[in-house]
């Protein structure tokens, strides 16, 4: 259970708001884990052992999870009871159905996995998001500008607002009708960080909510233009880092070189938050 | 496996497009069955039984099964096996991002599960939904217009064209850029029975490609309406229902009560088919 106030504790504590993402991969794991009980499960407690005091978040994402089929499940299940409970949860899952459907996601990753949060894609609206707020201290992360090129398709497509004139793209109406269903309280957007210069616009919009920013590295966004464009005086970024850290090295070293590469960007986020990398 | 034309040959021969949703509540199947092994499978096991000769196509909602943990992923596999080759299978999972975690719930859905088809939201683009359409008489069932509530807020509104003129609306938009990622061999789409004055339009943009139809019983559309305005040649409709099938009583009879109302849609069916209902 982690609200807004304490995961500002956290980044602040750990001068870090580095969220690292679990896409565990049974054919990209190092060859030696495939010889344990739970590869997924091993490869996962090696690298929250070797990270969990650089980063403020872990974001399994279910794909890779599911694609073992129930015993990857199972892997997932022990990753999550073993993550501290001072680390916020995302289930990177992209949810979203009518309501009796959502509400089932809502139990699947809040009840039963005791995940903090899970991210939902936007497009059946309203009361296919509504039943995830219904819990308390938990977080919907809606999905807005994403990092991937289809994002242009949808996502980008000038629409005509409430005045019948265009202003507007398709994220920024999500933004903006989304935000009244929650509050920065119990509600994230996902912000690709291939687009920073679309994070002042997005600032325009929601100056206080916290964005969850994927991109970084294998996907090519700067830490730098995310912090300048999209911080806020809660700092408000988690920013998502998974393959060049947890697949460092696919040796027995794994877990140091994900180390190493983890306190490279928290490094960097620390001299972003307290400005010495620019004194 | 079963492409279109197997497809089209089941709806002939068994003078039906009807597809039952396993949305398999354990809290809404009767009482008796909690104390079998696998109760979702057990009652999952008797639906089948009872109604494999009136459908074409069953759906399990995959938020019923995940909100069991792992166990419920275990009671889905059983229930996938026991579905005859015959009947088309659809995984309700509503997915959807990135290029290689698409292609891990491709793989998910299509080879640890062997279902045919797997619903997927549209909102992140063209490379969300390509790695589904890589498996070979696999399908994407897309979302274009829901039949819930919240459709209105962001697939209802309306979009400047390539010609920057204003004369479609989000889910006009999704059906023609979607439509060229794959063919009426490989995608469906799904559309809101609700939404019956809008099969028409849909048509017009999509003539051929199967529709998925949920929102009929409980959700409140017109079978009636839905074969007039969204039939084709080849029928070209699975039309959904659930609850009003699967828990039509929540007694020992359940499965008998089940097969009566799977028979009066099948029947209707029969006679919207043949015209012999308004002869």
């Amino acid at each position: 259970m982690m609200n807004r106030t304490e995961l500002i504790h956290q980044i602040k504590e750990k001068k870090s708001f580095l969220c690292i993402g679990l896409d565990t991969d049974i054919k990209k794991i190092p060859k030696h884990l495939l010889e344990e009980e739970d590869p997924l499960f091993s490869f996962n407690k090696e690298i929250i052992d070797a990270t969990k005091d650089l980063c403020v978040a872990y974001k399994p994402n279910l794909a890779f999870y599911e694609s073992m089929g129930h015993k990857g499940l199972i892997s997932l299940e022990k990753t999550i009871q073993y993550i501290p409970d001072n680390i916020f949860t995302i289930a990177d899952a992209k949810r979203g159905d009518i309501g009796n459907t959502s509400e089932m996601y809502a139990r699947t990753f809040f009840e039963y996995y005791h995940f903090d949060a899970v991210t939902v894609a936007p497009y059946m609206g309203e009361d296919s998001v509504k039943p995830f707020l219904n819990f308390k201290d938990k977080w919907v992360i809606l999905l807005a500008l994403t990092s991937n090129e289809g994002a242009k398709d949808f996502q980008m497509i000038k629409v005509i607002d409430q005045m019948g004139v265009s202003t507007e793209r398709m994220f920024e109406t999500v933004l903006k009708t989304s935000m009244n269903w929650g509050d920065d309280e119990n509600m994230m957007y996902v912000v690709g960080a291939t687009k920073a210069e679309m994070l002042k616009k997005i600032r325009e919009i929601i100056p206080d909510h916290f964005l969850l920013v994927p991109g970084i590295g294998a996907q090519g966004g700067s830490l730098e233009d995310v912090f300048k464009n999209g911080a806020n005086a809660d700092i408000g970024l988690l920013v998502n880092a998974s393959r060049n850290i947890i697949y460092a090295s696919n040796g027995k070293d794994f877990a140091e070189k994900a180390r190493e590469e983890a306190l490279k960007i928290q490094q960097e986020m620390q001299g972003l938050m307290f400005n010495d990398s620019n004194s």
